[in-house]
């Protein structure tokens, strides 16, 4: 089946006044995006990307594919004000027939072996959701103050968000909803269910610096430099 | 108010065959277990520490507790088969006039502005757990599948879960059952809710090799070696 993997490398939206979104900084003198993108078009040839940056940044996602990529399997377009719009943007260059991940960019670490079991899982049931449980004791907030919920019931949402086409392209047409955080809530809105697969521990967000010395941890682990 | 720090360093029960636990582990040339305890006997002169540790480290604590601390304000015991055993262990030395904070020995990055928030939020309400919110998207596993929920009423929990004496003592006099996977499950069985305050992202455990990294950049944040 045909597959699209829609990179979102949301953060700041404009230059101004801001330090370099976290997708563009180093990690082994490379953006960390460099390592999402190639991650995703070595585990299948016949992958499509389709990355969504914000409109500022696009000259910059575009140095990086010239740098690095073919530049014919890599769609760059700009990202809206809502990760829901961004993936909106991005799927105008899906198709139906197709699995489809969507991925944060700054989840750098993913591997290959994530990205098939979660091909595997849509191709049977149209959706696959990675997830971990919590290594911490849980507790959620009620009406009637918090209480301990058993953590093995907890899961830590991760991406790549994987969909069968026939599912994401049409959910993505009902309205935006604060709600919407991912893109399995917008898929449980347009009235299905999703299902879940094993995430990774170490699929992190790189989100602040200490991430990048976590994450230049976990490649050296991987393949020592 | 009398203070007593309990802490907890679980792990394996025997030296046979594993590695060395996390808590004697180095970083920055001191045990993982020695900032534990320096920044709470740091953080309040009148502090008694209580040490649990499993009855094959207790030399190894020992060593440690004569090479860099006062051995008049650290009681040495040993811990049981579950961490609510160990917990009760402890207890034996503090006093029901006093505020008792339970920490876990690998969470070594806790800071004295957190210990003071918990001591204060106990000292109003009896109780004080330390909680993060997710970072990520979560689910909750239900009889008829999972379903997303807020993230912002999802906790984290931390330690040290801190309680007055006259609540933590006589909980732990109740028998033990397996849900009880920290103090506040305990002091919930016991009928009373539990206050929450605000953890901090940064009073990780140390559990993997990776978190020694995580924790030596940390510490080079907050003071440069």
């Amino acid at each position: 089946m045909k597959k699209y993997a829609i990179i979102v490398a949301g953060g700041s939206g404009t230059r101004m006044g801001g330090a370099l979104p976290k997708q563009f900084m180093l990690l082994r003198d490379r953006p960390v995006l460099f390592y999402t993108i190639n991650t995703f078009l070595d585990c299948y040839e016949d992958l499509k990307l389709i990355l969504v940056l914000p409109v500022d940044y696009m000259e910059m996602g575009r140095e990086i594919i010239d740098a690095y990529f073919d530049k014919d399997r890599i769609q760059l377009t700009a990202g809206g004000d809502t990760r829901f719009q961004s993936v909106k943007n991005g799927l105008q260059y899906a198709e139906e027939e197709a699995i489809i991940f969507v991925h944060d960019g700054v989840r750098c670490l993913l591997t290959c072996d994530l990205i098939e079991s979660c091909y595997q899982q849509a191709l049977i049931s149209g959706t696959a959701i990675p997830v971990i449980t919590s290594k911490d004791s849980v507790r959620i907030i009620s009406d009637e103050g918090n209480e301990a919920i058993d953590r093995e019931k907890v899961m830590l949402v991760q991406t790549p968000q994987t969909f069968h086409g026939k599912i994401l392209i049409p959910a993505f047409q009902i309205d935006y909803k604060d709600k919407f955080t991912d893109e399995a809530t917008v898929v449980e809105a347009y009235g299905l269910k999703v299902s879940l697969v094993p995430g990774r521990e170490d699929n992190i967000k790189i989100t602040k610096p200490v991430d990048l010395v976590i994450a230049e941890k976990i490649l050296q682990d991987r393949q020592p430099a």
